[in-house]
């Protein structure tokens, strides 16, 4: 059967056939239940996160759908400081959907999970008749835990704290809007999707003054930066020029007339870290694949309304606001 | 703003006041943080799972897609045998839904997980343009924890046990079915959508050989009931007299031309336990407002081929099957 029918979505056998020969094995779940049941160990606390994933298009240079699903909830449990532990998935698939693509998405997924360490424990499958969704949306959840003393939070922050960005800007939401577009570059620009929880354990590690992470997708650079701002109760001057954007990435951003500090990432993340550890903290993250081109980026500074405030290359001062409205809908 | 616009899922401002003004208070979600992070209590086992709601109409007779979202989930941990905690909540909205729906769906959510005393805990929201998606999904995952002792699993189901249902069949699949074809009915057919964690807790302290619990939604109770003679490895004979359909559900599916047996349940369970705690059990039950027409239905038995059969109230004996294809599509 090269195409999912709406009986892959009924309870029945189909769908049964369908999760013991293509989800079970490839995601490795291994209960078949109503839940997954897991051995839990020390008390503690523990970390919850969810996200659906709807970008079109499914497949984009650098990852694809089910990459993205595991990587965005591994992000959001590590950059709480949290360990990623365990998974769920649900795919909401509309009929007709091609059983290959979803063969290639499963395994990408699978990939992703075995390269994070976390494992896939518990799904489940809808389908929805023809042109009541637009291929496949996943939904993914994550649990974690969280070592002792780490406390991660907004409210740590401290005027004279360092901003620390991980990686360069604009690298998912370019490359999925170029393939959106059906335009290509050379060399091709692909997609940061990534998970980062290797790099957040390091970084836990490495600097007892880390005051909070988040990691900038939708929105991007600058709309996590003024949710810093607005939650910590302080204004952040960044310095453009340490923003670190790839010139791929810059050309495509003009091309498409796109601000690359609004676009979606996937596989960075901004760190608020105490003066006297920002280097430490810098040079412990280069030494990561994730964190090769970490930067300090800014400093939290004591300005009225919570103002992110961007010192331009030559010499100006821009104020950054979040995002509104939709410059790249449907991203992640 | 009385509509869903594409911005309201871009991550910037409008994504921000959506949330900070209806999603946070109603779902009472206390933090805005990538991950909920939440004390967790004494070491021990956790139980995890994961479902997407596409339920076509979004409000039916009885409920909607936002209490079918929470019973759903807090019933999958609940026949696990696990004690509910916290619940996430993603919602895929298509760009035009009506803002009013969705606040009537978000305090229905509230109100399920207050009844069932579990805490929705984390959320995401996406927009995905007109027509690729169907005005709203929804994609709930729950965790809990296991009480020490609790082993539910059909590999406990031994020849003799008992097989008990908590009430009667058919209910929530026409209820939807109905309403999708503009069909109502005097006195009105109303879903059995509701909370099961109050039974079960109570079923886990009533019965020592209780070996396992399944609620049967999709696919119905023939799909659940031959799940658990493959899963079990045996036979089950059920008494067709035995399992209570209402006479207004009896006479829907007649006109309808559904098989109740087949039909999607959300608000009932099926039990296997020892024959002597059968008697015990069904009584606890039905002191309970969800089990009040809780009945022993059948038998575990050794039959080859680890068949379902029903004794018909003439005396026939027909093998039951899961459904296979479609017969209901998009019911939760």
């Amino acid at each position: 059967m090269e195409l999912i029918q709406l009986g892959h979505g009924s309870g029945g056998r189909l769908m049964h056939d369908l999760i013991r020969e293509h989800f079970a094995p490839v995601l490795n779940i291994e209960q078949l239940n109503d839940s997954a049941v897991l051995a839990h160990g020390p008390a503690g606390r523990i970390a919850i996160t969810t996200d659906s994933y709807v970008v079109s298009p499914l497949f984009f240079p650098g990852g694809d759908i089910g990459r993205l699903a595991v990587c965005g909830t591994v992000n959001d449990l590590s950059v709480s400081g949290a360990l990623p532990l365990y998974m769920t998935a649900g795919f909401i698939i509309e009929e007709g959907f091609s059983m290959k693509d979803l063969k290639t998405v499963l395994s990408s997924m699978r990939a992703a999970s075995d390269e994070a360490g976390v494992r896939i424990v518990a799904g489940d499958t809808k389908v929805v008749d023809r042109g009541k969704a637009d291929g496949l949306f996943i939904n993914t959840a994550g649990f974690g835990v969280l070592g002792d003393g780490v406390d991660l939070s907004p409210l740590q922050v401290r005027p004279g704290d360092r901003v620390v960005l991980s990686g360069s800007i604009g690298n998912h939401g370019v490359a999925v809007m170029a393939e959106r577009n059906g335009i290509s570059f050379d060399p091709p620009l692909l997609s940061d999707v990534a998970p980062l929880n290797g790099l957040t354990k390091r970084m836990l590690g490495a600097a007892k003054t880390l005051r909070m992470m988040r990691d900038p997708t939708r929105g991007g650079l600058a709309t996590t930066l003024k949710e810093i701002a607005v939650d910590s109760g302080f204004g952040i001057m960044v310095q453009e020029a340490a923003v670190m954007v790839r010139p791929g990435v810059r050309g495509a951003c003009e091309l498409l007339g796109l601000d690359p500090l609004y676009i979606a990432n996937e596989g960075i993340l901004v760190a608020v870290v105490g003066p006297g550890d920002a280097a430490q903290l810098v040079a412990e993250m280069r030494e990561t694949a994730a964190g090769a081109d970490s930067a300090v980026i800014g400093e939290v500074v004591e300005v009225p309304g919570r103002t992110v405030l961007l010192k331009t290359a030559v010499g100006g001062i821009r104020i950054v606001d979040m995002l509104s409205g939709d410059q790249l809908p449907r991203i992640c």
